[in-house]
């Protein structure tokens, strides 16, 4: 089974995806989907299409993204929210099954401690992937992480 | 030239279609897309279906809607955030022009004054029409409002 996690945002979509075999997790591909286009129809088709690219390109059968939150900047929360729509909408288009957690959900999924800071957060998806070697960026190891926590949870009925 | 002005909600998304023929603005259909199912994937899923289907009776050539604003209750907004991003999605990839206004220059320029309240938008609303006998609810008449502020504008370059 192949699970897609997201990191949503309105120029830059971070995304990892994972395969989950006998009940280990393995790295397939991360990175940053990067909105280049300036035009407001533009930027969106770009980021429509470019996710649906990535759907296409794993076949994934789950999106794992973070729960809408409460934030500090509204205005990013919005734009990111807006993102999430464009994805969501997407990924129900091509038959994923959506799974959502919260951010303490995911930090305590993957470090045991809701609170871990990013770099906790990092380096313990590498050891679950067992890829130390790996050099991802935020966006691109929050995806991951999301990823994992889908993966290790029973699928929703 | 058809225009679709949108209200966006997560639960109910509010539409209003015209048509300008000679500088005039026709009425064609309001309402609202309610959604009715209750988990999660399928609410997107017929959001975005029921909002395709809308676009593909009508042919709009311009998808109206009120830009990312902030917003008291945050929830709320981040909620109304995200429909508009499904909504987008779709709408970019039939091929439909974006036009965004502010609740501000919605309400000015339709009624001459950017703070008029809900009554006097939808008085005003039914007089350009000349559709004294409608009988709107809110998002409708909101949807059909922005939908009469792009018309009147000139088309994005």
């Amino acid at each position: 089974m192949i699970i897609l996690g997201i990191d949503p945002g309105s120029r830059r979509i971070g995304y990892g995806v994972i395969q989950i075999q006998k009940k280990e997790a393995l790295f397939l591909e991360a990175g940053i989907l990067r909105i280049t286009e300036k035009g407001r129809r533009d930027a969106l088709l770009e980021a429509r299409d470019r996710f649906s690219e990535l759907i296409d390109r794993f076949q994934p059968a789950i999106l794992a993204i973070e729960k809408l939150y409460f934030v500090r900047n509204q205005k990013t929360g919005l734009e990111v929210a807006e993102a999430r729509g464009v994805i969501l909408g997407v990924a129900v288009g091509k038959g994923l099954e959506i799974k959502e957690y919260t951010p303490n959900e995911i930090k305590a999924g993957v470090t045991g401690y809701g609170f871990a800071d990013k770099r906790a957060v990092a380096k313990m998806v590498k050891l679950i992937l067992k890829r130390p070697d790996l050099n991802l960026i935020d966006d691109a190891t929050d995806a991951l992480a999301v990823a994992l926590i889908a993966g290790r949870t029973p699928p929703p009925s």
